[in-house]
């Protein structure tokens, strides 16, 4: 498993991480694969989402606020309790298909670290898993295409 | 990896693409696998819920439209901040478990794209994982069923 | 594949199965491999949060109250469409790293299965998926670990 080490600097961040994971592609070179992206903390999750206006993380990180502000009358005595529920609702976990050799991003798609409770040192683990290729495909990739 | 297309007709819009997946898997008959699916966009997800009465559907949708509605004042300018913000709610992957050559999906459950930012036309990934079926099992399926 | 049965006590419940999943894994001692537990309901997800403090539980469960109120007017009229918006947002799947035989959870993660329309008896499946191993890989775990 590999582990990629990050600092927050905010308490409630987008952080664009999708160098950093073509590096580590980069350095395996899967040809058909599945990528794993695991976030292993409680209050920091994962999603994928557009990384070319950085306007769309901070709407996004206001959605959040929004749902769980972080003043709000918790029972959990830790102050972060907003930063509980907002990974809840991220997800602490993506899958991205390798193909080629090659992530299978969409245009806009970004991978981001999702941080509700920075500024803090954080992990995020990756593995990469095996796909079925020895499947006998009856048709040709083309003919898998289904138009509706 | 596989890749189905679709053509959404609304702004906001679930649409059942379980017999789509279906057909996918038949064409396969992976024996065990699970099943990726994977949206490639940022304002369209996917997720699995009920698919008898469109009325979940349409309570689905509602609730979203509440936690992002399209007419608020966001900073990116696109006008499709709400799309982005409820397929980061939504998720844009989700995996299915392949038993004998069935999609192990409930009684109730169907899958279905999310389109936030429709009409539009749009990919869906597919691609089929392979599962540990070599480990030795010291018990049987009966005794693997752990009741609480 | 592995089937576990709960019982749930309440209308909206997260409830630990962290011991649960980590018999499973007791039982089958994968050396490297992805857990993926996966609920075939539509109105019970599940997720990874902090499992050592019940008041998180607390907030967390609110948060969804919030957002899908039980007594709202909805379209779907078998008075459990607050389970199925909540079931969407927590989603039916999780997937976790195992390294050496250990579930990769993070210091203060517990896996909870959500009931949002409880109480029922309910299902939870399990599937262990390959990892890439064979990968040559170019340098040691160290040197995988990306600093920023």
């Amino acid at each position: 498993m590999n582990v990629i080490e990050l600092k927050s600097t905010e308490k409630n961040e987008l952080i664009d991480i999708t160098s950093k994971i073509a590096e580590l592609v980069n350095l395996y070179k899967p040809n058909a694969s599945t990528l794993l992206i695991y976030i292993p903390h409680t209050t920091a999750g994962i999603t994928i989402n557009e990384c070319y206006d950085s306007a769309v993380s901070y709407d996004i990180l206001s959605a959040m606020n929004t749902i769980a502000p972080s003043n709000k009358n918790y029972r959990h005595m830790e102050g972060n309790s907003d930063g509980h529920i907002k990974t809840v609702l991220f997800g602490n976990q993506v899958l991205i298909p390798i193909c080629d050799g090659k992530l299978m991003l969409g245009k806009w798609q970004g991978i981001f670290f999702c941080e509700s409770d920075g500024p803090r040192n954080r992990k995020v683990y990756v593995q990469f898993l095996k796909v079925e290729t020895e499947i006998k495909n009856p048709r040709s990739f083309k003919e898998c295409l289904i138009k509706s």
